[in-house]
């Protein structure tokens, strides 16, 4: 029983900044869910945390859009949100088309191809939208197809696809669809039902404005279907869906063990999910629009261009090229360092080339567009570049004005 | 873009009532634990956080007493530090010796065979720790064995098995070790590197006394070796140590992005390892084990009889065989609606006929051990038992002051 290993000095409670989030995420949590988070922590099997759960899968069928049964938040981030989709329907063997336009295409790739699946990659250029048409030929080529994956609103570049149409395509041909919804949940329209998608995860840190760690999913009885006709069991114990089931959805009421849920962060997403059933679907997609607008009026000021074109933007994600000749770096660096800011960097080949601002969930509001758009005009302006600032939040603070809400 | 879930009614802020945790866990929180978990969320990739992920590290090398370079807090619950072990060690064809004493061998046997491994089971009976013996045998009849899976600490039934001997059995013959210290870390003694074990995890619920959803884990070198000697892909992307390590454990410290850390959950769990780290682990130890000689002296008053065996008795897991005629479930329902206390029911084979009572990090306190042996008295005399309460509370207390600490 010696203690071989002694404790280690100077390391004690640890202070934490206070962060304007406005990166990819997470986002600023609202002193409503930060509140929930710190309630007393009860047990996973108290009637009244199982009250709760059951108002979770209520919220969340609001906030997906959907009927279906299946919908809960796996206790993990929404790369095990995304694992759990792949894990229970891809089976060695199956053929899944992937759209690539952004690093979580990709990390679908690895997702196919761990479980044994080959995939039919449809590429784009980061920043596009995922083009249907080439969905479409792929389709048309691999009739042996058995899922469509795609990324409706890609984190890496702030691209929106046509989850409508490319859910559609799959559906003809009597593929399932697999569709990241991370960001976009509470931000823009997710229309779970009215796309007809079938296996859909998100994040509970990115528009929901929630603590990081959490993915909201929801499976259609299609996919059930599915799921109940494997020829193999899921090779994974904890996201087996059918383990899972037994859980949050037992018949009756009477729940199995399953694993010991993430209990404070459930009281965070059911607070967050209250806030978003109360303001409505429909107000909050107009804030990020609002606010979206406010910080383009702004930017446009301060010559910045969008990586996206208009019709494919993210209104909660916005990449813009870094100006030339600047160190995005250091500057991300000063916004950090003198302002407390926190932006996003490019990812992969947008790295060093464009900057990522975050309008999620509650950091969308206008003190945080116009601290960040008198903040980066200080920094570039101090690194010799031609930009107005007050004009800058003057844009933006017209937006508000003229916007009657 | 028309809504066709209309928002559910009737849902709102819930508060959560104030529950004293002697369940199997979670347990109660400290209330510094709480606040760190309340702190503004900041970026996980900013410095601030960067910083306390070394810290955390290094923190739970201490907790773990390891040099394992490779120890860290899995992004998900105790399961998922388990499935993390199994999916990066076990490969398609591999023979592994698991030990089932109780609920979490049993899981141990699934992420066996999930990732295409072979389980050669050392069963023993539900209550006693596992037969070194059986295990020398099992090695002995199967010499290509891979790795020896075994729980430390079986959070379903309170017994303890001895670590370092089945460790030592399992290196003697080459094989790997896979260890389950869930229900151990912080509260009995868990000593890694004395025991030579390889693959370790925990959960951040139990004797930490932090929010559940973390899995501390920590892998030798041989381990690590192992992983590096792999003849297929990890069948996982999220737990794939190769990735998870360019995040937490990057050469240089430049992080790689893998998924987004769930940072207050972070933030709880630094602060609940400094909390460990301030007590020291023998003290830590020391005051599971007062409290449960205090609960046990008690309980021998109301004549109640442990499951196991005194010496494999863990001190921060009392399971005690429900008085005949007695319905468990009631008591159980009378405990929480008359008093707030949570314990825990028995699983499997012993559902119905044990409780089981947790005390585990700051749930193990002389309040908590009073107020249930005061409750549970008066519960069971309201059934017609023949128990006096004050007295057990009296020969609890005698234990308190007879302990010259």
């Amino acid at each position: 029983m010696t203690i071989r290993i002694l404790p280690p000095t100077g390391i004690t409670s640890r202070p934490v900044p206070s962060r304007v989030l406005m990166g990819p995420g997470p986002s600023d949590m609202h002193p409503r869910v930060v509140a929930a988070l710190g309630r007393p922590a009860i047990g996973h099997l108290d009637p009244a945390f199982v009250e709760m759960m059951e108002e979770i899968k209520i919220l969340l069928r609001y906030a997906f859009q959907t009927e279906n049964a299946l919908t809960f938040a796996v206790s993990g981030p929404g790369s095990v949100g995304m694992e759990t989709c792949f894990v229970n329907l891809v089976e060695p063997g199956d053929k899944v088309i992937v759209c690539r336009n952004g690093v979580f295409g990709g990390r679908m790739i690895e997702n196919v191809q761990r479980f044994g699946g080959t995939a039919v990659i449809v590429e784009d250029t980061w920043g596009e939208p995922v083009d249907p048409q080439k969905v479409a030929d792929a389709l048309n080529a691999n009739p042996d197809t058995k899922a469509v994956a795609f990324v409706h609103a890609e984190t890496s570049t702030g691209a929106q696809s046509d989850a409508a149409a490319l859910v559609r395509l799959a559906r003809d041909k009597g593929c399932l669809s697999i569709v990241d919804t991370v960001t976009s949940l509470g931000g823009t329209p997710v229309l779970v039902d009215a796309w007809g998608a079938d296996a859909i995860y998100s994040g509970s840190q990115k528009c929901l404005s929630c603590v990081p760690g959490l993915a909201p999913v929801t499976f259609s009885e299609r996919a059930v279907e599915r799921l109940k006709a494997r020829r193999q069991k899921v090779p994974s114990w904890f996201m087996d869906l059918g383990l899972v089931l037994e859980y949050w959805s037992a018949p009756g009421g009477k729940r199995t063990y399953h694993h010991t849920a993430p209990v404070n962060s459930l009281f965070a997403l059911h607070e967050s999910l209250v806030m978003l059933k109360d303001e409505g679907l429909e107000n909050a997609w107009a804030r990020h629009r609002l606010h979206h607008e406010a910080l383009k009026a702004g930017f446009d000021v301060l010559g910045l261009k969008f990586l996206v074109r208009e019709d494919a933007r993210l209104p909660q994600l916005n990449a813009v090229y870094v100006p030339a000749g600047v160190d995005e770096a250091a500057v991300r660096k000063q916004l950090l360092d003198r302002f407390s800011l926190e932006i996003g960097a490019g990812l992969g080949p947008l790295a060093g080339k464009v900057w990522r601002f975050g309008l999620m969930g509650h950091s969308a509001r206008a003190d945080n567009v116009k601290l960040c758009l008198g903040a980066l005009a200080k920094v570039l302006a101090g690194m010799g570049l031609a930009v107005d600032g007050d004009a800058a939040i003057a844009a933006a603070q017209r937006i508000y004005i003229d916007t009657v809400r």
